[in-house]
């Protein structure tokens, strides 16, 4: 930037429970003003707002409805806080959780607000964990590795319940109305892009890793869909086939929309981001050899390569899908906060689990390397990287009347620990090259032990940023990329790199000793995960055929 | 008997804590009065009495002047219950926790009675769970390995540290002068027996199951000790050669003690006996045909035959051992109550185990077979049968972020169901056929549920005898053996079997289920007992190694 006139971004991270506004200063990379509203339903999982009516288990829905004055307000609160910012507000980005998708008129009108289709379910806005298409995910995994179909080498073998297309397809096959009535069914954070600037412009990065769509392939074929539901389709009859690329401009601010927040009219929308995806540059990192991770009830792993490089044990790949230009790889942990956080409530039903973690924390941390004399596998929520295998089931082992609370949630930790390395080496073992970890999350957070963990197992320094909130920085810097503030998103990145709030040297001794017990880890993540997963698949199985039935009474 | 004048037998069962004493009507096999009395000192395991030195861990001692007064106000409390008994009583039989030993002069002085030897730890009684000598069993254990130590067939390949041999080696090389000073190291049941009859008549029972004794072998050579510890020896130099069979008199009670307790002169001294063994006749248990088990913080399991066969993957075997004149077979499981009490400590370290074990009882009891979708591995103390590696540890898989406690609860009962099974396909395999399972201990009036799943997961039916104590029984019956009251302990044991309270009869649908998850736990057995052992090894090498190092400390 070459006058030194004030400038800022807005970036507002829409996540489960509330979104964060955040008001940057481009100049200074300071985080000038933030402000977290949370929506006014919450998650929608038990029964249907108006009528009443119960929702089944596995469903997540929101009101789309609750976003607007949400955004609305949480601008307004910001730039209220910096008298006189609003004027030099330049760009605005937006991320949101994912795959969150809403059915919606042409106009952009949610069915759920129209009193014709309000008392339907499949009307709302189903959340990224409306995990009850997992029936349809299957359907759609198997029939794809029947076809052999291209598309699954770019997502890890495997179609997840929480994606675009099982949750459209569980509205055409369950309520027919509501399909056909919907002009398209839409991303929420490109919905608030559409709603900001009044033109629908798809994200491609949402597309890629949660549409089974890339840049070279485009959708998946129409027969792919027949042979799996048959009169399903085609693909991009709700879905379109036209995805911008992040950090591009969406379009301007709608003036309506810009005179009420007192914004400028030149203000700038970006394309709508994913969550987790908005935080790599937010953290400041700005490209290859930096694996970066944001942990919080699971994991996810995001690292960026110039290349493309075929490997398994991922969950995603797409080219400019996190920073535009660079082939990005998503893998991760399926339970890291929340396989803690079942060890807290699991032993105090009825205390309170952070006071309890804390303690946890700090009995823990007095243990030596190895003194746990445990090794658990952390597939407390199935295994998402490197194996991909839902089905799998968290194993401790080492147990002995000595053991006590704080040697098995070490133990946990240690798990998480060796199942980020093992994703490391994955990457590593085909050309990937590493020098650093950067983590935030809650678990970041709080969990400093964890994170010296890390470093010490993958004898890497792992450093946490000082940004509060990285995601909604992110959100910003590719607001400032679209208003053309920065060349790219990488240069933004870099230019306004939070600080970083912890540094952990990985601990040479530590590390042999983790040494030895990874090998451990590793031959028992080996047979019961690959070898022998027969033996958690079929206890599974009994579980899923058994559950519920009468049990014999005993005297 | 042919007379019908009323006669009695004393049985008294000396265990860790306290000891009970039994008046067992010999006529009609009734309970006729009991006693329990714990011992003034409990278990000495933190700080020597008089000196106050401090014991290192491991070390679990008694004073045998405790038995003492507990043995006689015993005995006079109950004939105080039962007016005009005391003239009609005929035997006496005693049975105590084994292995536990104390060094005494040639008149059965216990040393740590003596001025001189009250200080020195050596000197006292060393109680069956004293596993401070657990480096010499391991060194006796390799050496007879290496050198092909016939006797290693009948103890299950391994020596333990809570035998004869280990605990008085360790004396003579960390207490010389004790070890001269005594003129022997005799079982507690051995010196009780003594006490009351004024001779010392070691029982062959304890001989051949803890001090590598047999009837046909005798004793391991001098060249074995030689071997293991050059200068220790001959084996017998504090033991003798002389054992005296089960049932047998050791002597009539002395003239002065019968008078003090107001019994006839007449009364047989029965030779001593292990506690565990003598619950089998106690139970009402006859011969072959009859898996035996006492389940309480361990399981110890008993079966006879009129063969000597040849097995791996017991604890021991002896002929005349349990019932003269068959080959009585011992093997257990390490960690069965203990275990469960475990779980309820670790889950609520300040809450009340009994209360919270009882909730999970009822918990575990509304879950179908199959249901928790877990298996365990019952190794919390090592494994006893049939792997016979102490050095093994407790497995859990299946563990998921809806497994809650009494999920876990109900996966540990039913490992000990399944390593009951494990230990009964064992003896199966080589030709053992058995009919019922007969259950007694604390375990098998708490855990109606584990009663249950051992009878499902076996297919046999199980039941619980209604007496009290059936050890202190079992006791009373060797004692009316030895004064002739019947041909043999079998006889006895028939005559006047306890009434069964409870009898579980295997579920077929339960035990359909249980096949498969039996299945399951099988090959993990197989795979982390035996193929990968080595990871379970070197965890607690790795454990060993670092307990207590100074752990980095995280920022």
């Amino acid at each position: 930037m070459t006058d030194s006139s004030p400038k800022y971004a807005l970036g507002i991270d829409f996540g489960t429970s509330s979104a964060r506004t955040l008001l940057l200063n481009l100049l200074s990379g300071e985080e000038a003003a933030l402000c977290e509203l949370p929506y006014a339903h919450g998650v929608i999982d038990r029964t249907l707002p108006v009528t009443g009516e119960r929702l089944d288990a596995d469903w997540a829905l929101h009101d789309p409805d609750d976003y607007i004055p949400v955004l609305e307000r949480g601008i307004a609160r910001v730039l209220s806080d910096v008298p006189g910012a609003a004027q030099h507000v330049i760009g605005i980005g937006v991320d949101a959780t994912c795959c969150s998708v809403l059915p919606v008129t042409a106009d952009g009108v949610p069915l759920c607000r129209i009193e014709r289709w309000r008392g339907h379910p499949h009307a709302w806005l189903k959340l990224w964990k409306h995990h009850a298409p997992a029936r349809i995910a299957r359907r759609l995994s198997q029939v794809a590795a029947e076809r052999r179909e291209p598309f699954l080498a770019r997502c890890g073998g495997l179609v997840s319940s929480e994606w675009y297309f099982p949750k459209i397809i569980e509205t055409w096959l369950e309520d027919r109305p509501v399909y056909d009535a919907a002009a398209g069914f839409v991303e929420v954070a490109d919905w608030l892009v559409w709603y900001l600037c009044g033109r629908l412009r798809r994200g491609a990065s949402p597309a890629a890793y949660k549409a089974l769509w890339s840049a070279e392939d485009g959708l998946p074929p129409d027969s792919f869909f027949a042979a799996a539901f048959p009169g399903f389709g085609p693909p991009d009859q709700k879905l379109g086939r036209d995805f911008y690329q992040l950090g591009t401009p969406a379009g301007r601010i709608r003036p309506e929309l810009a005179a009420r927040l007192g914004l400028p009219s030149a203000v700038t929308v970006a394309v709508g981001n994913i969550d987790a995806f908005a935080a790599f540059p937010g953290a400041g990192v700005k490209g290859p050899g930096t694996f970066f991770m944001t942990i919080g009830t699971s994991a996810c792993d995001l690292v960026v390569h110039d290349k493309q490089i075929p490997l398994s044990g991922i969950t995603g790949v797409a080219k400019d899908g996190i920073i535009p230009g660079l082939y990005g790889y998503e893998a991760g942990e399926a339970a890291t906060g929340d396989m803690l956080g079942w060890f807290a409530r699991t032993m105090a039903p009825v205390g309170d689990t952070a006071v309890l973690l804390a303690e946890l924390e700090t009995g823990a941390a007095k243990l030596a390397p190895g003194e746990t004399g445990l090794v658990a596998l952390d597939w407390w929520n199935g295994n998402r990287s490197i194996l991909a295998d839902a089905d799998l089931s968290g194993t401790i082992v080492g147990l002995t009347l000595q053991t006590g609370p704080a040697e098995i949630y070490r133990a946990l930790l240690e798990a998480i620990a060796f199942g980020n390395t093992t994703i490391l080496n994955n990457f590593r073992q085909v050309g990937f090259e590493f020098t650093e970890i950067v983590a935030c999350g809650g678990i970041a957070e709080k969990s400093p032990l964890l994170m010296q963990l890390i470093a010490d197992v993958s004898g890497m320094s792992l450093s946490v940023p000082a940004a509060t909130e990285v995601t909604a920085r992110g959100a910003a810097l590719f607001g400032a990329v679209a208003a053309g503030a920065f060349p790219d998103i990488s240069s933004a990145a870099w230019a306004l790199r939070p600080a970083m709030a912890h540094r952990y040297s990985p601990d040479r001794r530590a590390g042999a000793v983790y040494q030895d017990v990874y090998g451990i880890f590793t031959a028992l993540h080996d047979a019961l995960g690959r070898d022998h997963a027969g033996w958690l698949h079929e206890l599974k199985r009994i579980k899923g055929r058994m559950a519920g039935t009468v049990s014999h009474v005993p005297l």
